[in-house]
C-alpha cells in the first residue's frame, strides 16, 4: 500500500530560484531513494517554512527515508521537523481528481 | 502560482473503506470547489489522524477553502486542526517525478 509522508519544518532559505540552485543535487539524489514515487517541494519565505510531501510505494520505504533524511537535515542545523505517515484514501482522492 | 494547502486533525474514523462511503458526497462537492486542482485524503488509523493535501490555482482559493473547510470540521466536532499553506518549488519537484 502506497504511504504519504508529510514533513514540514522551520526553514531560513534560501527560497525559490536560489533554493532551486542550492539543492538540485539533492533532488537528483531523492529522485533514486528506494520506494519514492515522487516528491513534491514546499517552501513558505514568508513563514519561513518549508518541507515535501511525498508518495512512497510502502511504509517500510517511507520510514527508512524519514530517518535518513531526518539526520541529513539534522545536520544541516534543521530542527523542529514534523512528520507524518498517512495512508492515502484512494477512491475518495480519485473523486477530487487527485494523480495517483 | 499553485498553493499547496497541508491539512492534518486528530480523527476518530470512520477509515478506510467506511470512510470512503461516509464521505463521498463529501468529496464530490470538493472536487467543485472554486480554484481547486486536486486533494489526496490522508488517514491513519492508528495514530487516529486524518487530513489532506490538496492543490489550489492560487493562494486566495487556498485560504478560502480552508476557513470554510475549518468551520465544517469544528461543526463535525474535529478540533486542533493544522493546516499549512505553502508554494511549490516547481524545478526541484519536478526532479523527483512530482506529478504537477
Amino acid at each position: 500500500m502506497t504511504t504519504l509522508l508529510q514533513i514540514d519544518f522551520p526553514f531560513q532559505g534560501p527560497f525559490g530560484d536560489a533554493m532551486t540552485a542550492q539543492l538540485a543535487e539533492l533532488a537528483a539524489s531523492i529522485a533514486e531513494e528506494p520506494g519514492l514515487i515522487w516528491k513534491i517541494w514546499t517552501e513558505n519565505a514568508q513563514e519561513q517554512q518549508a518541507g515535501g510531501i511525498y508518495l512512497f510505494q510502502d511504509p517500510a520505504s517511507a520510514q527508512a527515508y524519514l530517518e535518513k533524511h531526518t539526520a541529513r537535515l539534522n545536520g544541516l542545523g534543521v530542527t523542529q521537523i514534523r512528520a507524518r505517515l498517512f495512508d492515502v484514501n484512494l477512491p475518495l482522492s480519485k473523486d477530487t481528481n487527485a494523480p495517483l
